[in-house]
């Protein structure tokens, strides 16, 4: 064996942060607390997804919850509507599934018709069924570190894979990379919350950040959020931090049948060597935000069949 | 002239952020608001304080707010409840301002007696008249980012002073020690905003903090917000730091008539020589409480009569 292989063999790996797997088994445990509970003469968690129109990406993702509803023994509804459905008719539609007592979750798959406020549609959902966590006052909870909100699907998430995986985030510094209010935001307030998946040290950074590379080797755990491929370099971690890579952005890929492929925000193959853990792109991030709603949905379930 | 002499004069003196000049100021800006709308034949800007039983601290504050409304020109007014009023019944007056028209803004003088729930009375505030920034629908709008909110009146009043005397957050680190609902979480959230008086980088700090002084040995602007005296020393600022001190505290002085005096969280002796700017304590950031307040009522009476 020459010093190369030696040392080869001596370096830690970087624990790949699989959101296939951890996914599977969150799901695993879900579909178990759905048995039982329907072994006791329950009804099953209902969660319904409406779909405006025929967007092609919309109606991947909401076949996605669909699956992911059936493997874990949800009654997953998908409620279609013409793309020229009124506003005032869509409110309605809401309004049905809010005073139905079957029914734990709402989701309304974004984005809808330019005749159709987003904002008033997402604020139209009673609270308590926004699996998705976007309503203000889920929103208000979060900020507050009140438990009883619905938290945010995406950053929630983050936390399941990280408690998978053994991640603590307690007393770390984490920093965020990216503002808005699907990831960055809601994502720095859960992990700086006085609860079991908070209570690190939290650095908010963005487009007006000086300097962003002198934050993020900072950080312990990095969570980029940013949809600028490739954009955080080997230079800008910390040796032996854990990288969280939010992002997913379509890219050329001439070597590809289809022409692209996806890329996270995070340069992996030059950090791999340096990180203590980091999430892949594709299937790191992104199967936890449907285990994040159907965690969602089970918590909503459970606070009524406790 | 000595040399000592000379460096004496040499040495950048910090600026005081006194919060009482900064008030007096805003709300010579809000009185002449007022009094042009008047001028036009609108009625003026209304606000209600609930104040329920005898505690003698909830009497002053309300009253140096209703003195605040009688210098700006608002009709103030105090509405006062035995002790013993029940949960129900305070609902039912917060119901009736709710709907009056004439009224925009309503606070309730926390604590309440331990038999009603001051989260209840809270979030029955109408959120539009929520003008301590308490509803969890404001606080949803403020980690949103979403101007259309009302803020939470502390942090707000903070924004304001440092606006009063220039100091510009945008692209600054600002490094916020204690996450309170009220200060902390609130004003890390404010200050990370893309709005006018945020864009900072923003890192919460909190008792699960490791190695907290090499924190806010790095802020450009420090919030300090635990109701710990003196506990930031000279070794824990940065040289030139804006600091702000949100800490008041009673603390013993044989020296004074009454025996105590308030000091703030920051040991503002030593640190003075060291910083650009800071807030003394009292009269810091203290009278910006009543300025965000007034602020926060203004703007919502400005909406219904632009």
């Amino acid at each position: 064996m020459t010093l190369v292989d030696s040392e080869y063999f001596c370096k830690t790996m970087a624990i790949i942060l699989d959101g296939s797997i951890a996914a599977a088994s969150i799901r695993t445990e879900i579909a178990e607390a759905v048995k039982s509970s329907v072994a006791k003469g329950n009804r099953p968690p209902g969660l319904v997804a409406i779909l405006v129109g025929e967007d092609g990406a919309s109606q991947t993702y909401v076949g996605a919850k669909k699956t992911a509803c059936d493997e874990v023994g949800f009654a997953g509804d998908v409620r279609r509507f013409a793309a020229d459905i009124t506003e005032a008719e869509l409110m309605a539609e809401i309004e049905k599934i809010n005073v139905d007592e079957t029914i734990d979750g709402l989701i309304v798959q974004l984005p809808l018709p330019k005749h159709i406020s987003e904002e008033k549609v997402t604020q139209a959902i009673l609270p308590g069924k926004d699996v998705d966590g976007f309503h203000d006052i889920n929103m208000g909870k979060l900020a507050k570190g009140d438990e009883t909100g619905v938290k945010p699907a995406t950053p929630y998430g983050i936390t399941l894979l990280m408690k998978h995986y053994g991640i603590d985030a307690s007393g770390k510094h984490v920093v965020v990379v990216g503002r808005s209010n699907i990831v960055g935001r809601p994502m720095s307030m859960l992990l700086s919350a006085a609860a079991p998946y908070g209570n690190a040290t939290v650095t908010l950074c963005h487009s007006r950040t000086k300097d962003l590379a002198s934050f993020t080797r900072m950080a312990d755990i990095l969570v980029v959020a940013l949809g600028k491929p490739g954009f955080v370099t080997a230079d800008m971690v910390k040796e032996g931090a854990v990288i969280i890579d939010v992002g997913t952005t379509r890219v050329d890929d001439a070597s590809r049948k289809s022409g692209w492929r996806l890329r996270g925000d995070v340069d992996y193959d030059a950090v791999l060597d340096k990180v203590s853990a980091i999430t892949p792109v594709p299937k790191g991030v992104g199967p936890m935000t449907i285990t994040g709603l159907m965690m969602n949905t089970l918590e909503v379930y459970k606070a009524k069949f406790a």
